[in-house]
């Protein structure tokens, strides 16, 4: 259930699914390409966003019914919203609330921006980025040294 | 305020804004892309997708707080989600609901997508469709014939 006044949002318990809270304000569309939600499909998704937050001002979250996140997907949301939390719902009980957690390196889950680049080629290699700044977001490629930002990693989901 | 249950969902007075309703299913991404929301500027918007409907087996709905649409925009709404609602309030009174209504004949909100067309020529002719059908939409290009769907209106916006 949710229940939003004037002033508060609040997540209740929903049966099963996945609650994403504390989104980066204006993040949430980029949360469910990532996600590939489109709507077209069953269960029911609610949003809302630019919910007034004490931590940050404002920020969006997310509610995904019928659906649990894997680690892939999670590394991904922390890409684009480094404080989220995201809570695992069975059966109407909360399995644990968890922090999304940016890896210093990221492997293997998106693509150099730099057509040069070795990782980019024919060449046996996994594409590796050190984080250097997490929000705003900021990634150099080990091989080329090449800096990725947001938008640069969004147009790739 | 919006409170959301398991099997219900029901929309209750906000104070400033519009709260679009019997949304297509699926479809209340596409219309928060042709209003532009992109959830980057202020003010609480709330999406909710697949929402179980009495009337179309599932809905989406969303709400926009501080702003009324124009027109132009309810046109544009009627072109994705043909059996939409509308209702603009302020101050915490429904000022009006609203059905949207596709016209026979549209005018103005969109280019044909045939580049051959006249009407995307350098001639002083304002771009006219034949609604055919509503839902799915399916209309006809007044000068060409060009037949154009929702997934052609659609990237337009």
């Amino acid at each position: 259930m949710i229940v939003m006044t004037k002033k508060t949002l609040r997540v209740t318990k929903i049966k099963d699914g996945t609650v994403i809270d504390h989104i980066s304000s204006g993040h949430a569309l980029d949360v469910l390409k990532i996600l590939g939600v489109t709507g077209r499909v069953a269960g029911v998704v609610t949003v809302a966003m630019n919910v007034p937050s004490k931590r940050h001002g404002a920020k969006d979250m997310l509610k995904i019914e019928g659906r649990e996140l894997n680690s892939k997907e999670v590394d991904k949301i922390a890409l684009l919203a480094p404080h989220a939390t995201i809570n695992i719902v069975r059966n109407y009980k909360v399995l644990g609330k968890q922090r999304v957690k940016l890896p210093e390196i990221i492997r293997g889950i998106m693509k150099c921006a730099n057509p040069a680049c070795v990782s980019n080629s024919d060449e046996p290699v996994q594409p590796t980025f050190y984080v250097e700044k997490e929000d705003p977001l900021r990634i150099r490629c080990h091989y080329c040294g090449h800096i990725m930002e947001k938008q640069d990693v969004l147009t790739q989901f």
